[in-house]
């Protein structure tokens, strides 16, 4: 057999032409969206005034099981896609496993992270319906920063609300998204009414994710031509970067390979959700029985601790309702540098095949572990990981390590989502020992689960 | 015809394995270092106190055509090589060009560009002479952060001595560098006689190259088991990174494509010198006759404004003299955004090419102009390319803008050697319009010439 590659790249020729829906193949749905003044089930057309028809109908549509990618979203994707398959060949002989380690890199883009391959897709569909700008927030700013290159791409203005805190330490991601010619607003901001009340109760803010979504949403509601994007936790995001495991799928067929185990790390639930994709058809349909590993921060634990429960998606609680692993719309995320893992939900999809156990296991880990992992691979892989990639392979790390003991050959496949160039204060919080690790306390997860939504009848 | 594609990755097959020495199919060789003391032709033995010695046989070495790249260098290569050819189809349609425009892309790798080539190559025969530890001087950081990688992979200590503006101004390339575990110390230091005498004459010096360079090879050669190691200039290094070209002729072909102009951005000469190796190899023996292009900062104008002259390759003055284009090693480089462009010198072997007329032209560029194209680039392709790299693209985007006059369908060929992560500081102030540029008056170029040394009989 002919060795297997330090790192595989498909042809252009192989790349996907087609999205896959994991829900056409799931036996139980994830529970409908609800309308948030009527409780009830919502419908496509209600969802119009936030977001492009054909993403409303994406969002909504469960019995499709592929969609054609456009041709124009392909051309993008040529530029940077497939995406390399890599083994990690020095990893593996410094652990000392029999186990096998392979990675599918994603950061091998200008956004840096996996979060291009719904940006491009989103940003198409608003140009086709002839919008002429979008909004959307940024927490760390890989979203953001994907979306500006799409909405430069097609011509398309662009808000982003970016998360005051990250606006201020980070001003290099600002600095990408506005070189894209996006429109960077820290959130909260005077520009919206939820903004202004918010610093008005509040006036030294840093602000919060599920804040600057609502500020968003207002934005594009009182914008001509303008729609809002989010850049995970919804179905629609998930077909999306179903391009990641069906890429992953057809190189480790190309090896004559298939993964034991398949570990991504989850923070709204978009590269996980998108990784496993092909993989968990297999369970679903019975072809094969891959183990699923989905990995948070300890610090925003809401596969692990958190309710299954219907919650908004936004802190202004002016989304439709999600019934999702939630943390509670109301919950605080802690100091945490993976900040693209600082979300208080997870994506109804990912939720309700934990939920069901076909993803056999979430598991969370403390920053500081994760970094650990994080510069142990960076020395010997030479790829300088994102905070939030690093937990996918803090998992992967720990599981080779499992195979040692066993002394089992198994094959594992992680999602390296991303690079961490932006991310170098945290490093060096890392490398002077000053990073800390926090764990809510029941206590303070009780307070957010207390911000839960009643809702007769369903949730009381 | 297969349509060409938006990117094409060699196989792992298809990574040489073998360098390519230009020097051995050149009629006419570079005039030969001299040792500072006698001003007398240096005998590969006189550099083994600098550099370990089988790099000190490929810096003297003129007539092997190819040199075996070593197993354990090659492993490193295969996880981020062999790098892409582009082809810039949108930039194309945006131009409305008939011309065919390629790239190079050498920052697919976490040190962010084509310097990792060397920094392996270089890391490894220390180590394999029994050597503990490496110094190097660093401007920009991109040298730095890649030999960072190299000798964390190989597990030698590393000094880098780096510009203090740039250690300033630049915190997160030191955190990248010091991830790796390098010991990154601001220029001129406390650490070595040539620094305390620089500090005591100027105590608010921001440093320079030269000054890096110098305090550089004084800890190499007072420290036991220790080397000094340069990213650019040297004839070993553009050995190294021949593997550019190498790769993209191979590319090329197996498009069925040649170029007929290749261009590559021209600070040291490290990539230039790598990327047209091939190419000027079919030029030295009559096969092919591509014409190429040096672009170099406006500020910094070693090859359009330099003197074809002997010159020390740092302001210490301890280093052997080089023949080559060059301002005169008391050059201050202007504040300019490409801190990978802003040395005295020119390779030799570049600058022997350019003085007969191999090489055939080279221009300068003003950073606004330069940052046009960068941005220009970045909004249609994706990419958003380094500061040094986006040289090249102006040049690119100019061939092709007369390509549309005159309806040539030329086929261009740009070195793109890296990505801009680190430089948001210059997009923000291009960005803001705060850019300036500068061009050194005759009047301090004739200061700066002056500064070349006297060598009787030689240059008086």
């Amino acid at each position: 057999m002919a060795k297997i590659p330090h790192r595989l790249n498909l042809t252009e020729d192989q790349l996907p032409k087609q999205w896959y829906n994991l829900r056409a193949d799931m036996k139980e749905q994830p529970d409908p969206l609800l309308n948030p003044a009527t409780f009830q089930p919502i419908r496509t057309e209600e969802l119009y005034p936030i977001f492009c028809e054909e993403l409303a109908q994406q969002e909504t549509d469960s019995s499709t099981a592929y969609f054609d990618i456009p041709d124009e979203v392909l051309d993008i994707y040529k530029i940077y896609r497939p995406s390399p398959l890599g083994r990690a060949y020095n990893l593996e002989k410094a652990l000392g496993t029999p186990a096998k380690i392979y990675y599918k890199f994603e950061g091998n883009n200008t956004s840096g992270s996996h979060k291009l391959n719904s940006a491009v897709a989103q940003a198409y569909y608003a140009k086709q319906q002839g919008l002429t700008s979008l909004t959307t927030e940024t927490g760390a700013g890989q979203w953001g920063t994907a979306l500006s290159e799409a909405c430069s791409y097609f011509g398309l203005n662009l808000d982003v609300f970016m998360v005051k805190g990250s606006f201020m330490q980070k001003p290099y991601r600002k600095a990408v998204m506005q070189t894209f010619g996006a429109n960077v607003v820290a959130s909260p901001s005077d520009t919206t009414k939820v903004g202004r009340a918010i610093l008005a109760a509040n006036p030294d803010t840093t602000g919060s994710l599920g804040c600057a979504i609502s500020e968003a949403i207002e934005k594009a509601t009182t914008t001509p031509n303008c729609r809002y994007v989010l850049g995970s936790v919804l179905n629609q995001v998930l077909l999306h970067q179903s391009i990641i495991g069906l890429e992953a799928k057809t190189a480790m067929e190309q090896l004559g390979e298939y993964p034991d185990i398949v570990i991504g790390c989850a923070g709204g639930g978009s590269n996980l959700g998108g990784l496993i994709a092909p993989f968990m058809q297999d369970k679903l349909l019975g072809r094969k029985n891959p183990y699923f590993i989905a990995v948070e921060p300890a610090s925003c634990p809401s596969l692990t601790r958190g309710r299954y429960a219907y919650d908004f998606c936004d802190t202004g609680k002016v989304t439709p309702l999600a019934r999702m692993y939630t943390l509670g719309s109301g919950f605080i995320p802690s100091p945490n540098h993976a900040g693209g893992l600082r979300y208080h939900g997870m994506s109804p999809i990912v939720s309700k095949l934990y939920h069901d156990r076909y993803l056999d296991e979430a598991r969370s880990a403390e920053q500081t572990k994760v970094f650990d992992a994080a510069v142990q691979f960076a020395k010997l892989e030479t790829i300088l990981p994102a905070p939030e990639s690093a937990h996918a392979i803090r998992c992967a790390i720990d599981e080779a390590l499992k195979c040692k003991e066993t002394g089992e050959e198994k094959t594992i496949l992680f999602g390296l989502t991303g690079t961490g160039y932006f991310d170098m204060a945290a490093y060096t919080q890392y490398l002077e020992h000053s990073m800390t690790d926090y764990v809510p306390s029941d206590g303070d997860l009780q307070a957010s689960f207390d911000t839960l939504p009643k809702i007769p009848g369903i949730q009381d």
